[in-house]
């Protein structure tokens, strides 16, 4: 069997921290004093660009936030809902359920429209259920829910979340850099996203792309310190500085991030990349007999979940460590009712990785004398 | 004026994040999954060295925490304490202030024993209010009031702490790595300290030493899902993963900084080398004019304050600018009745990086044609 020699990394195939350019990962040989100029004007650049992406820098201004992902969406669902508040949540997926924890955690009032996991939440459910129920204030959802790689329709959401003058919260992690979202036309009052996503930086922050016009009406709101947004808004407004240590390196990496993903196209480019790489990986996947779990239609091209083989000689952890092996890093399913692996198609990856995966299952699958009847989905 | 050229870092006299050694930042030229066995192996070593450095590694555990040191020390008080406990505090600066802010967010019943900065709090009265007031469940200080520079004894507190049968936590952000401490013979349950200090990682995330003990009685009490101290540690000793997104780079270059930590000679041989910086920096600065916040017993090698000199040429922010220009990051002061500036001890720093920023203040001095009185303290 062939093994990745020690002086390469494996590629990564995941939902992330996904596989980053060199100069990403060089832009951080520095170690910049985090009250220092330099630095200052770095945040100010990156938080410059990233409201840009979101099409409407005058009316948005972007939040950068210490920690994961879901600390990010801790702080919004955390600082943003007032105590009369209640939160409806569209949910088909871990991620949507993952809101759920934080507003029970918090104790903010919240309802829970649930969908099957295959399924986009229903849009005239959703205005049916704002037309009944006059206390909700705000409404979150998932854009691409990673558990499945489903991609609901957030700007249809939008319009029926503004129609009725309510704040619209989206979870944008794993899409956000990779399918362009008009803030602005789609209602959002608060998308979040994070540094090793989309973007193509490291793992080390989460930001948030907040209407300055909502956020300005959440002052003193926040449940936590180090997650309180309004504060960190103030902060990075005030002095341009973060209210405690930021990981300077890692603001580094994803400044230059930002820079190579303007030298690529910008969100346009990339996301044809990622096709290209999820259209790679569906044809040759389908072609060695795999099925996908969603429906085209409903698929993005972030990740995509593949029903395990029905072979008895199929043990998922087997099949993973002989990629991982190899040099491939898959990634494990997350469903709550069907065994399915994920492949992810983000990240500092082309045709040519994918077609390597793409060979290295099938020499996997040969090493476990697996033979998947040849078919070919819908 | 000779300033720094382009290819060179600035050396950073701060209180992190500080100067780190090139093979720790080279360490984070790799992308690992956050799931595979190399990184889960690596946080697993992490841990083990961590927990090794508090010199009781059955007794004691080490949990990550990603985001800031504040993010670690909301993480603890949010998690450890019961509904029905109370919190006191030893105060003496503004870190000692920030834990009553989180406690207060919180509504951690909390009661506070405030001393001035410059002095360490009187291990006396803390015994005397524990014998008082017996709804005290948990008392917390921290060791280094970066504030200031002055060391707390924290031995002392928690001998007395014990007697009382509470719970120990201590703020040792900016001094672990660089004094030794004993865990259980201070009696400490919980450590706070943070990647980019004295172990001279980069910043991206907290660590937390927990006595299991005590740890295993906290489970269900954190009030946030994110900053969550036993789900946190269940996660790490389940599967061995975080339960969010960790900061991969980050943690690569904190295996590194601990094996260098290791190399250098462990916590006693770092400790000498920045005391070395302190003893160098305060003659230098004594010799020039400049008077000393601390009295020289209580002032600890880590973090100096130096009062502005009394001179109408002398504007900070000239000061530091220049200073700047020519490669020196200092820090300003943090006091609240005292106008001070700092200079750190600590960080991938030597004698002559020392002696380099000791004849760049001497210089920037005549150029702002300021001229102390010599005199030396006490």
């Amino acid at each position: 069997m062939n093994t990745i020699p020690s002086w390469k990394d494996k590629a990564l195939f995941t939902p992330g921290p996904l596989s980053t350019s060199a100069t990403v990962k060089q832009a951080m040989l520095r170690d910049l004093g985090s009250r220092d100029t330099e630095f200052i004007e770095t945040i100010k650049d990156v938080r410059r660009r990233l409201a840009a992406l979101g099409g409407s820098p005058d009316e948005y201004t972007a939040i950068l936030m210490q920690g994961s992902g879901t600390f990010g969406i801790e702080a919004t669902l955390s600082s943003v809902i007032p105590a009369d508040g209640k939160l409806l949540l569209l949910v088909n997926g871990a991620y949507g359920k993952r809101m759920l924890k934080i507003a029970s955690i918090h104790k903010i009032p919240v309802m829970e429209l649930t969908f099957s996991e295959d399924t986009q939440p229903d849009a005239q459910v959703l205005d049916q259920t704002l037309e009944r129920d006059h206390s909700i204030s705000h409404v979150a959802v998932v854009h691409c829910e990673t558990t499945t790689g489903i991609i609901n329709p957030i700007e249809a959401y939008g319009k029926i979340v503004k129609k009725h003058g309510l704040v619209y919260i989206v979870d944008a992690m794993s899409s956000f850099g990779a399918y362009p979202v008009d803030l602005s036309a789609c209602g959002i009052d608060y998308l979040v996203s994070s540094s090793n996503k989309c973007i193509e930086g490291v793992p080390g922050f989460s930001f948030v792309l907040a209407r300055k016009e909502a956020l300005n009406k959440t002052r003193g709101l926040a449940q936590t310190l180090s997650l309180d947004l309004f504060a960190q808004w103030e902060g990075l407004e005030g002095d341009g500085q973060f209210r405690f240590t930021p990981p300077t390196h890692s603001i580094l990496a994803f400044r230059q991030a930002l820079l190579e993903l303007e030298e690529e196209g910008g969100v346009a480019a990339r996301g044809n990349r990622y096709k290209q790489n999820y259209e790679i990986t569906l044809s040759a996947m389908q072609k060695m007999g795999f099925k996908t779990y969603l429906k085209p239609k409903d698929q993005g091209y972030i990740i995509s979940s593949f029903y395990y083989p029905e072979h008895p000689n199929f043990i998922f952890r087997e099949f993973y460590e002989r990629l991982s092996e190899k040099g491939y890093v898959i990634y494990p399913g997350k469903l709550s009712h069907a065994d399915c692996f994920r492949i992810g198609h983000v990240g500092r990856l082309d045709g040519a990785d994918v077609r390597s995966l793409m060979a290295g299952i099938a020499q996997t699958l040969e090493e476990m004398d697996i033979h998947i009847p040849e078919r070919v989905r819908e």
